[in-house]
């Protein structure tokens, strides 16, 4: 199967909806616990071993609770009204590992959980949980040395503003003041923005334990927004890549070479994005090849060789998504770029979807292979 | 009058709530615009030129819809229900200028606003409106250079954990690179946490544009969080200091000085506080007068020359407050303070409660009279 790029991401979402499992669910095991992602003291929402999730929302005169997250397009978890004015309800089936977005529905009306944090996504800050991981540990909060995520305004002329963008220096930047890193351009997914990567991703955090482990030598990670919420969902097609392909490849790039300590050149500079941001990864690094080294789909699309040729040569075409989105895809890929002679690698993330559990184990998994 | 620094910030609270003028409210304008802290695309919270405060939440079957920002202690603004299932309303009076927390209670439920931006106060994130403010152009994003907020993770034994900081580096930091700068530790308030400064009291953006302007030589800005939300409001006479201390002095610091170009000397290094932040900033510099040689306390206590005989003379006692507060207390402190010997100055926001404006505006002051 060939997708085109946009397909692809599209579809994915739309699978992996269903994020339960299609046999009987076991008996219920009683061993909730608060989800790390709540705020500050809150003991909702919970989470147990098996994944199941259960909510908990005071709302004492409310007609009808429901949260998001469920049975995908079954209308997520219905709460029913128990003492003292709390919403309570169990999902169905135990969810995938990892993050996952979503909101409460409030007789009609769409708020958050007050028990969980925030997080950007589908162009609104919604509520998020983390369903604990078998593989958890690679992401944790480790006592290693830690690398520090710098918030910088830079100056656009294209756009008249001055943009944000995040900045994760590994361990030892501050300390070694002469060493030179290489840069990855990582990119969010549509509805998200700049936030993504840190806060639902824990880039920094996986970084940090790849270096403490010496498994990766040490780079900078840059994520600005790549402004995709300009179009609406559906109306992906309308994408015009040209003006986050100024802001990216004409200032940002040359602010951050002049104010971090890069190395400035194509082979020591990749980019890769997840879903939509995949997309404007495969759009530019074939408009700029002499820009970029390395280059990253996670659940955005695949490369065809027919792309690839009579450019300048990639020294690495990574492409991941879930089992649960179109692997096949993603391994014909590689594939087929790899007896076109072409450095290619794919990875599926086992049995997660269209979320971040797949990118963070894609970044895992890429991290390793770049600046070789 | 003399005040006991608990009592102080405590008394401001309460007294600050009533945010409207005392005189009849004049005609509504009806130039209302989407509040600056909205989330992306969304039309409301609205704001007029008079400060008047506008909301609009959808909740098509709910009973009732109510905002806490508006008559305090008298239940809000009350939103009544129009057609589509919005729910609208508007406050009964201008309200002060600057940034409020607010949330929004459905059918006895406390949510956020939808179309508002989160911020950690009250030790929950709530949603936030920036009612424009006719000196808002000492805060605002220019084009000028930009420092960098840098999100660190410092390792702290006594808490047996890696604690966050957020380190504001002044434009030049990373392309002069012999430089050295002095440090400000600057604390939040009960109920909020490292990101208030940032975020609500955009502090970065207030040096960025002083730095711009030549009004002060640039410094370092540390930020974490000063455990002040171990104590329940109301009982904050059993917050015991030791912990903090222990963190700010005793690992942040060391961590700072090693890891930032900075002037790592009493002279050269000063704290300062809202509200409880205050209080943390009176007892720590009086412990530690070796550590410190800037003391401010904003809307947070203040000190009697008692509290500084006979310990290491600070360069420079900061106290302020807003109008709205205990200005004479402040005033009074700065006064008895200069009698006895003391380089002391006191500043009073004008028309201001115990809000963020009250503690932009003394950033803002204070800045200038730092490091000379």
């Amino acid at each position: 199967m060939i997708f085109k790029t946009i397909a692809v991401f599209v579809l994915a979402t739309i699978t992996s909806v269903t994020s339960f499992s299609q046999t009987s669910p076991p008996a219920v095991v009683e061993d909730f616990k608060p989800s790390t992602l709540n705020q500050p003291g809150q003991e909702y929402p919970q989470v147990n071993s098996q994944g199941y999730a259960r909510f908990r929302v005071k709302a004492p005169k409310a007609d009808s609770v429901r949260v998001s997250l469920g049975l995908g397009g079954k209308g997520g978890t219905l709460l029913t009204k128990g003492e003292e004015g709390f919403w309570t309800g169990t999902t169905a089936g135990p969810m995938d590992e990892g993050f996952h977005y979503y909101n409460v529905t409030i007789d009609g009306g769409k708020f958050n959980d007050p028990g969980a944090l925030n997080y950007y996504g589908s162009v609104r800050w919604e509520s998020g949980i983390e369903i604990p991981a078998h593989d958890q540990d690679f992401y944790a909060l480790k006592e290693v040395s830690h690398g520090n995520v710098q918030q910088v305004l830079f100056p656009s002329k294209s756009t008249n503003t001055s943009r944000r963008a995040f900045v994760y220096t590994p361990p030892g930047y501050s300390t070694d003041k002469s060493k030179k890193y290489p840069v990855l351009y990582l990119q969010h997914g549509w509805g998200e923005d700049e936030t993504a990567w840190s806060n639902q991703g824990h880039a920094n955090l996986i970084m940090d334990n790849m270096i403490a482990e010496g498994k990766i030598k040490p780079f900078i990670i840059v994520m600005t927004y790549g402004m995709t919420n300009e179009v609406k969902w559906g109306k992906m097609k309308e994408f015009k890549i040209d003006p986050f392909q100024t802001v990216l490849v004409d200032e940002l790039i040359p602010y951050v070479d002049a104010n971090f300590r890069t190395l400035a050149n194509r082979d020591n500079r990749a980019m890769a994005g997840l879903s939509m941001g995949g997309m404007e990864t495969k759009t530019i690094t074939l408009n700029k090849p002499d820009v970029f080294g390395y280059y990253g789909l996670l659940s955005g699309g695949v490369y065809a060789p027919d792309d690839l040729s009579g450019k300048a040569k990639p020294k690495l075409v990574f492409i991941s998504c879930g089992s649960k989105e179109r692997p096949d895809g993603v391994n014909k890929s590689a594939t087929d770029l790899k007896a076109a002679g072409y450095n290619a690698v794919s990875y599926v993330s086992e049995k997660t979807g269209h979320e971040f559990q797949t990118w963070r184990r894609s970044l895992h998994e890429m991290a390793p292979l770049l600046f070789k």
